[in-house]
């Protein structure tokens, strides 16, 4: 039983209650406290030395990563990061400016983000750090994206280059917070995800809560340069296409938009945000699964991006 | 440099903004989401194997604690639990159905308190089990009841009977969210914290917070039986008042009260919670620390209660 399996096992029988409008399955959970036009955005992720990070890793990159992935959960709902809590699990050997260096990465983002970090707990983990991180933010009612709105003919978008992250970037990332608030604001987004698992994992979960299909455009898949640097150093790599769509915690953002916004969203974001690349690479279809279709013609594309649990 | 410590320097200089009513330092953060009449309460905990649970822990009970032990931080602030998210960090060789039971414990106690879980995540921890919890309650601003505002003369209360919790109370304990209430919404409770560390710690919580002492009655402690019966056992063991004084995890609520009330508040508890025992322990003085009444006079109590972190 993998990761996924064993989430689904667990999350089909969880108590609810009347303030939940959307539970497990999203990026956020989403939450009714009673505001007139907001809903509450409430997340919690864990970073793990030897999975997420090593005894090599700069403490303030470990900082950095843990606040970043469940701020980049935040963006994906188009929303607004308020306060963290932070769950510090060390050896009992730990070294006090290793852990202060942890949070100086942790704060710098927070500040950043105008995020507080309301509490800072710690407990004992003998034989490795874990950091977990629990966030609340907000998100107006009428801009809420989830995974689930993606329409038949809509254009699939993706900001960044992908793949090869492993290199440096998932230390480094910025969330996507402005931007994903200001697509939400300005354009008919209709689904949106950040990017974790890969692409091809991430669009997957996007079309089964969905109930669609897509079609991707393989040269219009924006590969990093990391990704294509990677092939060189030997035959065990993966090549540049499939690293990009499958190379996991690129933390950009992967969503879907009504066609007739395209033209329109890829010029106002030239203008906007000048530094950052979007791609347009593909379209949701009628059909299941991903296909890709290159120069040779169309092809289902089966094999999964990066799975957390192994 | 032990947990204190480490939790002192660590949250000095922590991230705010203008919607922290109260930052680290309490049992729950209070954050202020513009809701006319209410906070919004926020809580992170976590607990490992080979600490806070064992091998031999039926999951059941791991689960059930490693949810009260938020709910009761929620308790301590008077309010209403609303949502759970959970972390789950498992060995690769995880056994589904140790998990699946660890599910039944935290759902169970999530019903009786009308509490959603709206996440389920679950990452890797090859040597051991961690589990994390988060949680989003709500309090009436009027309402809301803090570590620091106790007064000179108020009585200090205890619900139950403390000491010897490791005996099995730790895996069971219903948290104290429906007392908290009762008492905030009809008696004037200047101050009031959940007993996880240990009576005296906790209470030195509560009196560095309100910057007051305390004058405990030694014959007024409520001393459990398990406390009673683990000093039959040989000679290592404490004595039971030490063991009532000290040991951790009763997850009781200590209170302080105008003591005009303290009559009125005792006859009513009765009625209320027959099965539940209230303890007048002492009084709020103007010294420092905790100094302990028994026959022999008036003396300081430095020893402290458990500390998690070792």
């Amino acid at each position: 039983m993998d990761e996924i399996e064993l989430i689904h096992r667990l999350t089909t029988s969880l108590p609810s209650n009347d303030q939940v409008v959307v539970g497990p399955g999203d990026d956020c959970a989403v939450l009714d406290f009673r505001l007139p036009d907001r809903w509450l955005l409430f997340k919690a992720d864990a970073v793990v030395q030897g999975i997420h990070f090593d005894v090599q890793t700069p403490a303030e990159k470990i900082g950095h990563k843990a606040l970043a992935r469940v701020l980049s959960d935040v963006a994906a709902m188009a929303g607004t990061p308020t306060a963290a809590l932070v769950t510090l699990a060390l050896p009992p050997s730990f070294d006090p400016l290793f852990v202060d260096a942890i949070y100086r990465g942790m704060n710098e983002l927070a500040r950043a983000h105008a995020v507080a970090i309301v509490g800072g707990d710690t407990s004992t983990s003998p034989e490795r750090i874990l950091i977990s991180v629990a966030l609340v933010g907000w998100v107006p009612k009428d801009k809420v994206l989830l995974r689930s709105g993606a329409r038949l003919g809509d254009a699939i978008f993706v900001t960044g280059e992908l793949g090869g992250s492993i290199g440096g970037k998932h230390f480094q990332f910025d969330p996507r917070l402005e931007e994903a608030r200001w697509l939400a604001q300005r354009f008919s987004v209709h689904s949106m995800i950040d990017l974790s698992d890969g692409l091809a994992s991430d669009l997957q979960h996007i079309l089964k809560a969905s109930a669609v299909g897509a079609e991707l455009l393989s040269t219009a898949i924006p590969i990093s340069r990391a990704a294509r640097l990677a092939v060189r150093n030997g035959p065990t790599h993966k090549n540049p296409l499939v690293a990009a769509l499958t190379d996991g915690e690129d933390f950009e953002l992967l969503f879907t938009v009504a066609s007739r916004d395209s033209v329109r969203l890829l010029d106002a974001w030239k203008k906007e945000f000048p530094a950052l690349r979007l791609s347009c690479i593909g379209k949701i279809t009628s059909g299941k699964g991903i296909t890709i279709k290159d120069k040779d013609g169309v092809r289902p594309f089966t094999a999964h991006g990066y799975v957390h649990f192994t």
